[in-house]
């Protein structure tokens, strides 16, 4: 478990804090993660990479020469928000694009390509690679489906070393494509890591047992066997990354030349895996394969979940040629890097210029008044059902999504009464809790409620009175943006079962002459119902599925917490008129 | 836990094979341990580490260009024996002479001692420094009775980059005393490890609580707080390290350069180290300490252990340098090393010669088939309170004497059939069993017994009758020599308490005209009376004293060994005698 921290809330900042502290020879700090602190004589291409905390040395100890130029790095198991990865991405900008590189879960593509929309309407060229690596999080024939773990290494490092060799956008992305179609990684855990603060673990594996293909965040597996021997594992590993629908096209198993790494999840230490090591070395060599710089070492981590990954990447002459090029980074240094050819850089200014209040009516202020009310209320209700939230959460996905939304929700009421006493009118403390609720709520979820906030604020405005129908407009509006957003329907068990009802119910109410507070009122069960009902689908987006996964009887916690943050500001509309 | 093995017992020799293939870079395998697979062009001296296994990357994992030449890499955490210490350093060699360097335990002192007089004997000119950092397991005024813990690291870097240097042995040898003069740890832990195919941790910590001081080993702390915040961590790190005797002589804390080495024991993770450096290096940096090269991450585990231990390395003009030049190995890189500059080394001859079994009597050939049933009746002995020994030994110790003397007892039985086989007698018979015990059994018990058997068996000879006289006369001086090379007398609770009465009674009953077998059975009783006596003595040699310590209670471990073998070998000879 996790026992090191000082307020659970800040985790993740004074990580970042630390690791900049100790590692400056290689690292600055930018707002939203890390940058390098030198520079090649010319510039390159710049390799951005980045996801949630809790994986280290993934991602900020991967930064430095020939490797990625930028990580951003996000709360405790949460994607960094858009606005982090564009500070980053900025930060490590050289002029020649930028490549966005991460493992492929739906918050990190939320945001990553959020921030890629940002960057290329600024005239950067910038693309995204995303890792998939898990071959049980999806079947082979959909690998693009897959989910990203310990062969994020390969790929950053295939991108990192092109980049450092003076390949252009197009060659580095193909290169990057190239590495990921290379690699496939199979995972297997004996217990869960416990979050800082939580009082229990994310997932556990009964005594004695091992999942497999369990993921990075306790994301399920497709079976649970009792633990072999170190031999008996190593078997499995090449079992299965050996199946024929695993071996890359175009290669031959006889004569192959592979990368093994063999990642330690956290608390899996090398003695153990130098002996399954041993055994996978034997099995390869058996098959005809040579095997070309073994790792064997902690790549990407899960805390310290008790777990050990097998990646294999199958190389060719030129993916040989760039992973074996030299790379000098916090905690990954292969060959002789000159450093005399690298320089200092200069000051980095990646400070965001302050927001400039635009002037709000004061019938939008007294509305701005409830609304910071009413995002006080979903702050309580949230601090009240975190845990539980987490619970639901780990069942099917990674248990972060009470944190994320106690984080996010703190944020945002924070960034709502200081833009409230600024004199702000209704759009703008939506538009300023948006931003810090997606900015520091991370995750999918963090995205989500951005896009919620500022869609509704966007229909309020700063200077009209605040209607009835404007609200269900906004809301509508917002049902849309959320699933055009995160490609969800209804159905997916996503929040969006939920969210569809409640803008449906809210929006034919307000039609139909209903008040307002009568509306919400009818919206709020409908959010409600709809929100338990998820408990009897199938897992849809939000992660990747596992094979013959079945539903597991619990609601989608995305749902559930719509559905009470609907019931929080219900409240707050009644007291308002009572006034 | 521990959970990947194949045999508990082959753990260590799997380990290392899949240590050697992942790094076949860096290392190569000899008997005891590795070499170097590399050597640079001009001769220099050679630096040879070791250890117990189980503290990965102590200590194979740190043999490479600008750190140590071999390793000598024990079964888990026992010491190596003398043989592979001298196989090591004989692979190591290249004419300039030999550092030996390692953590300060009793049993690596006896082992590489003995490796070292055996160099020596050949002409080799040998030397060694212990590291002695760790700052609870003796004052500071007894810095050279302390344990070696992370501070390996600091005393092998300095040591192997004088030797890169081209430093001769003398330089070598005082930079490395200078390294240690000027190295401080102190170390707390959460949770003990539990050794593969033990059933219980080594030791526990109470639920929320830390012990401070903790070995590496379990060995007992000073201790035992509530686990304070990770800023509270970093205080008491701090405040301890900074006390005025702990300051190296003739160094002003205001304006030192220190290098500060956060080392996590195993489970407690990069993450959590990082919050903790933070508030470390603000601290140093107010104390007006200037920091070089921090270093965060894992340098001397003890398997998936919960801890986590600061080391401070102060710094002059040449430990700086030295401390900042490149090294390259499995574990530690740092710089640039041009790896143009080394060679790849020849085949390293390290058989050992095939045993010439001398020529022995009838009588004594009839001598050693009772030897080797009372070596089976010891086996079996042994196996039986393998798991009781282990514990009462983890109580004060290290919690290696159970599964160390089935290790060596195992070997022994086996090394004495093969002999018999080809018609050895009594001397021949134990000293092969001997070699076997000391090599595989490996920590202070493994050298012990093979002091004790090979002593026997120099007074039984190889064509003499064993006469009872012989017997008592063989132990008295078995008794002597363990006293001797051990530095142990009766009353510091080792083996030695119960070896001695038995030794004596032995030798008076025999002078008084009694059988061998009422001799034996009398000086059995005697060791058992005094083995049970221990549980009221304090601890002695055999590990570090910690400040204030009180008896535990327990019997030594060794002692009550001691005294189940003499019992199980009276049942042998009884039967002997009955035919």
């Amino acid at each position: 478990m996790t026992r090191l921290w000082n307020e659970p809330e800040n985790f993740a900042d004074e990580m970042i804090d630390g690791f900049v502290r100790a590692n400056g020879r290689w690292v600055r700090k930018v707002s939203g993660g890390v940058t390098r602190s030198t520079r090649s004589e010319e510039p390159t291409v710049s390799l951005v990479i980045g996801g949630g905390s809790g994986h280290y040395p993934a991602f900020g100890g991967l930064v430095g020469h020939g490797l990625a130029h930028g990580a951003a790095m996000g709360n405790l198991f949460a994607s960094p928000s858009a606005q982090q990865v564009e500070s980053v991405a900025r930060a490590s900008d050289q002029g020649r694009g930028i490549l966005l590189s991460y493992g492929k879960y739906a918050g990190d593509v939320l945001h990553f390509t959020e921030a890629q929309d940002k960057l290329r309407a600024d005239g950067i060229d910038c693309r995204t690679v995303t890792v998939t690596d898990d071959i049980f999080s999806a079947p082979a024939d959909e690998k693009d489906r897959r989910r990203g773990i310990a062969g994020d290494l390969t790929v950053f490092k295939v991108a990192g070393a092109a980049a450092a060799a003076g390949y252009d956008l197009d060659g580095v992305e193909r290169a990057a494509i190239l590495a990921n179609d290379r690699t496939r990684t199979m995972g297997v855990a004996f217990t869960g890591c416990t979050l800082p603060g939580a009082d229990e673990p994310l997932f556990s594996v009964p005594e004695g047992r091992m999942a497999i293909g369990l993921g990075i965040h306790g994301e399920p597996g497709i079976d649970e066997v009792d633990i072999p021997t170190a031999d008996g594992l190593g078997e499995m590993f090449v079992e299965r990354l050996l199946a024929d629908a695993e071996i890359p096209d175009g290669v031959s198993v006889q004569g192959a030349r592979v990368v093994p790494i063999l990642n330690g999840l956290g608390s899996v230490k090398n003695e153990e895996m130098y002996i399954v090591f041993a055994r996978i070395a034997t099995l390869l060599e058996d098959a005809g394969i040579e095997l070309v710089d073994p790792q064997v070492g902690e790549f990407c981590t899960s805390f310290d979940m008790a777990g050990v990954s097998l990646t294999l990447l199958w190389l060719d002459d030129e993916l040989e040629s760039l992973w074996s090029a030299p790379a000098d980074t916090p905690a990954f240094r292969t060959g002789s890097v000159d450093s005399t050819s690298l320089v200092e850089r200069d000051e980095i200014d990646d400070s965001i210029a302050d927001e400039v209040i635009p002037d709000a009516s004061d019938d939008s202020r007294r509305a701005a008044t409830t609304i910071v009310k009413a995002l006080d209320a979903v702050k309580a209700v949230i601090d009240e059902n975190a845990d539980e939230l987490g619970r639901i959460d780990a069942i099917a996905g990674d248990g972060d999504h009470g944190i994320g939304m106690k984080r996010g929700s703190h944020a945002a009421v924070d960034a709502a009464h200081v833009s409230l006493d600024k004199g702000a009118g209704a759009q703008s403390v939506l538009a300023s809790a948006a931003d810090a609720w997606s900015n520091k709520g991370g995750g999918t979820s963090g995205a989500i409620w951005g896009v919620i906030l500022r869609t509704v604020g966007e229909h309020l405005g700063n200077t009209d009175a605040v209607e009835s129908a404007r609200v269900a407009d906004g809301l509508g509006s917002a049902r849309q943006a959320v699933m055009d957003f995160g490609k969800a329907k209804v159905g997916d068990k996503t929040m969006v079962d939920s969210l569809a009802p409640f803008a449906d119910t809210l929006t034919e109410r307000v039609a139909a002459g209903d008040t307002l507070i009568d509306a919400w009122a009818a919206a709020s069960t409908a959010a409600k119902n709809a929100a338990d009902a998820t408990a009897d689908m199938m897992p849809g987006m939000g992660r990747a599925r596992s094979h013959g996964e079945k539903s597991l009887g619990v609601a989608d916690p995305g749902a559930v917490s719509l559905a009470m943050i609907a019931a929080a500001v219900l409240d707050v509309l009644r007291a308002a008129s009572d006034h």
